[in-house]
């Protein structure tokens, strides 16, 4: 067992399914003597304080990160740049500022036109794989990090004491941390989550436009409830994470629109062997992938 | 509670998932005398008195459904119409022959051409919709059919008192049965069953083809993992079903291509309104379908 995290003062920014869970796995796996949040309405900032997330709630985000030796930016993507603008007037300057975001490029890009090159050495641009489709202050809950990845990418100018920083609060609530670039943060991710979660919503939209579509969620399986899960999600979230990494979610999105033209010509054509060979490329995969992360950790 | 179901002698052809799983449920669910069971190989007769399946255990059809009362043909349903031409020899005259493939235009099309129009009042065409990414004689379990649905889809000709026992048969192991016609069941499992498992195949297919895809599947997450679960379903199983069923699943599988376009669109115009759009309409019909289903219930 190594040390236990400590900490003065810990800043969330955002208490919504990630800055949540964050706040309760905070108190329950560190020693962190406060944890201040932001929450972006006075309603919001009532609601939180009856869940009891943290042990101050402000809507003022300089107040929040006044004294705070670490920030954690876990807002919407497209509020990184707005949230950074308020917060200067607040943030100490030794202050590790780090986030949440779905994807880095533009996040770090928004991070540094808001708080300026000097402040990038410590500014630890991060993403906890984790979540649910379920999103708002009610959703977040202790364990959603235990044992998923949290990747951090780093830039060439981030301070090694502050990346080390994050990486053992990350590891302090269960997850395994991985480092890699920004832009291959978001290839990995178009590939693993943002095309997923388009073809989900694409496929429940297709279906609810069909007209038989009373009866084809009637009689949906178990394959299409796992299947729509992520269509659940928040879309605006979703669009903005889409469009945000949309210079790697074309490319993968188009691979695969060739993959499904080939298999309706191979359909058309009663060409069995080509869709055998298809199915069974991915049935190895797929194996090999869940026999890897084992039955759980693949979750 | 209603009477329970009493049989004398049923035959089950083909002991993978579902017909193991209807094996079990007649065991513990019915009073039936005795369940014969026909298999493909001296190896899975070995295998299936080792596991106990069923009562008899024979790899000759038309030992099997000697002097059965029902015929359940649980075979891939490319062997529906070789099968059928095989029992003919032992086929009782007033027995009633059912199936439970995931087509039913052609698996119709196959038994009517095996055993003949005469045989057509005792065939009722059925498709438990239930099943896992699993198969073969270890694959079956208890339950798989409790509270799930069970499509019958009566012919014109149809005797209605041979479509009422398999109706009961349904109800007694637990499903929850419908009707429909043939064409219509088609259509409505080309969207919510083939056309799913088609995308999730394909999408790891295209995974699987990216340079970086060991660290793709690597970092894939819980939504990544649930949506793809289906891919490692049977390859040759799923491409017959889909080949048989082409003329529901093409049409459905290029809407679904011409959704997807669409997004592409959107994406490189950078137009958040459209995609918002797309993925709302879509959570709005997935969150409709889940809470009238509830949270078990569309499993």
């Amino acid at each position: 067992m190594t040390e236990r995290f400590c900490a003065r003062r810990i800043a969330i920014v955002g208490l919504g399914l990630i800055g949540g869970s964050l706040a309760r796995a905070l108190r329950t796996d560190t020693d962190t003597a406060e944890i201040a949040g932001c929450v972006a309405t006075d309603a919001d900032a009532v609601l939180a304080r009856e869940l009891g997330l943290v042990d101050l709630v402000t809507t003022d985000v300089a107040e929040a990160v006044a004294g705070a030796e670490i920030v954690v930016l876990a807002v919407g993507i497209d509020a990184m740049g707005p949230v950074c603008r308020q917060l200067r007037a607040g943030l100490a300057d030794d202050a590790v500022v780090t986030d949440v975001g779905s994807t880095k490029a533009g996040v770090i890009a928004a991070v540094r036109a808001a708080l300026g090159d000097d402040a990038m050495p410590r500014f630890v641009p991060g993403h906890p794989i984790a979540g649910t489709e379920h999103s708002g202050l009610r959703a977040g809950f202790y364990g959603l990090f235990a044992g998923r990845r949290t990747i951090l990418t780093p830039l060439s100018q981030t301070d090694p004491a502050a990346l080390a920083r994050i990486e053992r609060l990350w590891q302090a609530v269960g997850a395994r941390v991985s480092r890699m670039t920004p832009a291959h943060h978001d290839d990995v991710l178009a590939a693993t989550s943002h095309l997923p979660h388009l073809l989900a919503f694409a496929l429940v939209e297709t279906l609810a436009a069909m007209a038989e579509r009373t009866e084809i969620f009637d009689y949906a399986a178990g394959g299409f409830a796992d299947f729509t899960r992520i269509a659940s999600s928040d879309p605006t979230l979703w669009a903005r994470i889409m469009l945000a990494n949309r210079e790697a979610v074309v490319p993968a999105l188009e691979r695969y629109i060739e993959t499904l033209t080939s298999l309706r010509t191979a359909l058309q054509d009663d060409n069995e062997a080509v869709i055998t060979g298809s199915f069974g490329r991915a049935k190895q995969a797929r194996d090999r992938f869940t026999a890897a992360a084992g039955s759980c950790g693949a979750r």
